[in-house]
């Protein structure tokens, strides 16, 4: 990477998450990308050679971390609304195929970067069967994991289905560098056999490569695991495929099958029980907490107090755009509060700092990437946002932390870095260009609305 | 009121909230400020006479009704978090006792007006005992109620009590005009008493004036009610106030109280059983349904879809930023959505265009101006906002509605209009600015941090 000119950011509050917020604070980011100094601007005295950059009214942290995201899937923003869990998937799915081409993946995935890049997220977790976040992170600036698909309901077939994983890793792994990793998903339990299931985990465990796998979402995905029954079953059966009961649970059946050795991404979780919790702390599993996504279609909420009791460690991530449908995760974990707060009746669950942490250190945790980023400390990557404390809408500031999560929204990020590099500042996006993405996006949707008819 | 140019107004989508939403649609608001026609563009030839501005790549809509916020309150934005509700609430009249003056209250009304503005909210009702908001709605030149609030937990000053609440209403009505009204709140069951309920109850039949009370907001609100007992009712017995059991739920008790003849606006309803929504619905009550401040607060969700199958008029409001801590409808509407389906685990309640009512014609007539505003339809009031449909974090449009909902925000209005008289757009306000009120704002934040310290 080529050397970055000393600069000195100051902002009205500097977080650096691992210590209290500092009113009137600075971060000196070296020609290294990385962070080497953290302070109230009064006490560093910028090097002769630093530029100094003053971001006024607002509030400077570090990267919003998101765990799970579906880049591809830009495109069906607002196309698959209030629909039952099983329509949603199979129109999906059904439309992906028949409408989309990995032209579309790639303009959409580098659409979706776009829109992490103005809303604060610096590292984004893509599951995806295109691949194609692999070079959008790269364009784009950001860093992220890749987590490659693989499918395969039919136990016959899982040879083919890990050649054709294998094969997509190859390709994919000429894009890995410091900043993207190449990982694997098993998508889920209605359309991955407990053979490739296995198959799968060794080869991830073999391999050490991250994985993420979609678990205990829903009622039907429950119904299906423990009893081979519920809306999933038929469909699988009049493929030939048979529905036994497979576990008591998603999480016991993937401990069973030795998933869970390679620590996976489970991502949603929505409905563990408390042995579920106590098997996905054990084994060192992470999670990715996605409640906006949950909610609106239908599958409740995450325990998510009740994993954190239990050590596990859980990221907030947004999921698609086709369920969410928005990539702002500072408006995430508001609701994430007032969802948790709403079912427990209880008003001091997910405070403000609560949410900094899910937001930064505890996403990245759930990466494995809390060496490098997550919190402002001297030697860790300078990925950073700044968010404006100077609209009505925020003022006035009484506590920068409520500020954030509580008055501020995506649209009020200013600035967003990675190791160093100012990616977008002000409206202005350093590599990325949604007019020229605009056509084929707006195409891709027009085929979408057509297939769907 | 001055003549203003006819004007045709044309946009992408054109949402009469009562018809289907119209694809480059068009509204004509006449120089009475009245809306003139409806239709598509390409059906509406305007007037030689008539100015025609093209919003572009926006929805126009009826402009937002928040039938519930405090604006007096602007100033404890992010003051009061993660509190207990009787905390919350002592905190916040201690503070507003010893640390607020007149002038703060008149510039936090202004505030949240700015907001109000910024966001395509067009009709505010305001609850709040400064009576600032009668003069700022004025001085915006949006619409609402402002609902004087009367307090007096101890029967033997309800005399005292009711010349208070006749005086400023009386110095209110000097505000009054065709888009601000002048109403009366006795504020909840814990700070007035029975007499009091029943005084403030003839006197608003009597006078025929709108009428707004805090209603099953908490536990211990329910708690005081029906046992005379929970956490405020040591602070009332300690001021000699007797708290004896008033009824089996606060709306039974208001019921009996006769409170209810008025057709009151019934704010928060979170706990209601099957009886109380009978009720409301048989005496013609409306409520506001405070979602976001209800879950933060820790008191849970109201039902909403349950009164809403019992015909009880409804409208959405933010509440105070002291609890919210936004004053965004749009984005109340869409965290509505999440947590009834979060709570109820279905995928199609609250549907877009059940939040577009909900937002628009649902909150006139739960504040009795359906036959004003609420919709597009010729005659009605041409109170109007646009909402931006081009930034990346909203496109692709597959529906206009759910795209306004789920994927624009506030900051993505660009024009409100009350009375045909464009009061916001692109940025800048015509009639109040925020820089004039912000050194009141900033000195008032600091002390209330002052003294709740």
């Amino acid at each position: 990477m080529q050397d970055l000119p000393l600069t000195l950011y100051r902002a009205a509050w500097v977080l650096p998450v691992c210590a209290d917020p500092i009113r009137n604070g600075a971060v000196l980011v070296g020609t290294d990308g990385r962070i080497a100094t953290v302070g109230p601007a009064t006490a560093i005295e910028p090097p002769e050679s630093a530029q100094v950059i003053d971001l006024g009214e607002a509030a400077l942290l570090p990267g919003l971390v998101n765990v799970h995201a579906h880049p591809e899937l830009a495109m069906f923003r607002g196309a698959l609304e209030d629909l039952s869990f099983r329509d949603w998937i199979l129109r999906l799915v059904g439309a992906k195929r028949a409408a989309l081409t990995d032209a579309d993946f790639h303009a959409a995935a580098r659409w979706t970067m776009v829109e992490a890049l103005r809303s604060g997220i610096t590292t984004l977790a893509a599951t995806e069967s295109s691949g194609a976040s692999a070079a959008a992170l790269c364009e784009a600036g950001l860093r992220g994991v890749v987590y490659q698909e693989v499918f395969g309901p039919d136990p016959s077939q899982v040879d083919d289905s890990m050649a054709g994983l294998r094969a997509a890793v190859d390709c994919l792994r000429a894009w890995e560098c410091d900043r993207v990793t190449i990982g694997i998903s098993p998508h889920a339990p209605y359309t991955v056999s407990d053979e490739l299931f296995r198959a799968v985990g060794e080869y991830a465990v073999a391999e050490r490569l991250p994985m993420a796998v979609h678990v205990a979402e829903s009622t039907i995905e429950h119904q299906l695991v423990q009893a081979g029954e519920g809306d999933f079953a038929p469909g699988l059966r009049a493929r030939g495929i048979a529905t036994p009961p497979r576990g008591r649970t998603t999480v016991e059946m993937l401990d069973r099958l030795g998933v869970l050795r390679a620590r996976p991404l489970l991502i949603h979780c929505v409905l563990l029980d408390g042995d579920d919790i106590r098997r996905v702390s054990d084994t060192g599993s992470a999670v990715a907490h996605c409640p906006v996504a949950n909610a609106r279609l239908g599958h409740g909420l995450a325990p998510y107090p009740e994993m954190i009791a239990q050590n596990v460690r859980v990221g907030l991530g947004t999921d698609s755009v086709g369920s969410n449908n928005r990539l702002d995760l500072l408006e995430e974990a508001r609701i994430a509060s007032i969802l948790h707060r709403a079912r427990l009746a209880q008003s001091d669950l997910l405070r403000p700092a609560d949410l900094l942490r899910l937001c930064t250190i505890d996403g990245a945790r759930a990466l494995g990437l809390d060496g490098t980023i997550g919190t402002l400390e001297p030697e860790k990557d300078a990925d950073l946002c700044a968010i404006s404390l100077a609209a009505p809408h925020v003022r006035p500031v009484h506590d920068p932390l409520a500020a954030i999560f509580h008055a501020a929204r995506g649209c009020d990020v200013v600035m967003t870095m990675v190791q160093g590099r100012v990616l977008y500042r002000d409206g202005r996006l350093a590599t990325l260009d949604p007019a020229a993405l605009e056509p084929v996006m707006e195409d891709a949707a027009a085929r979408l609305r057509e297939a769907m008819r």
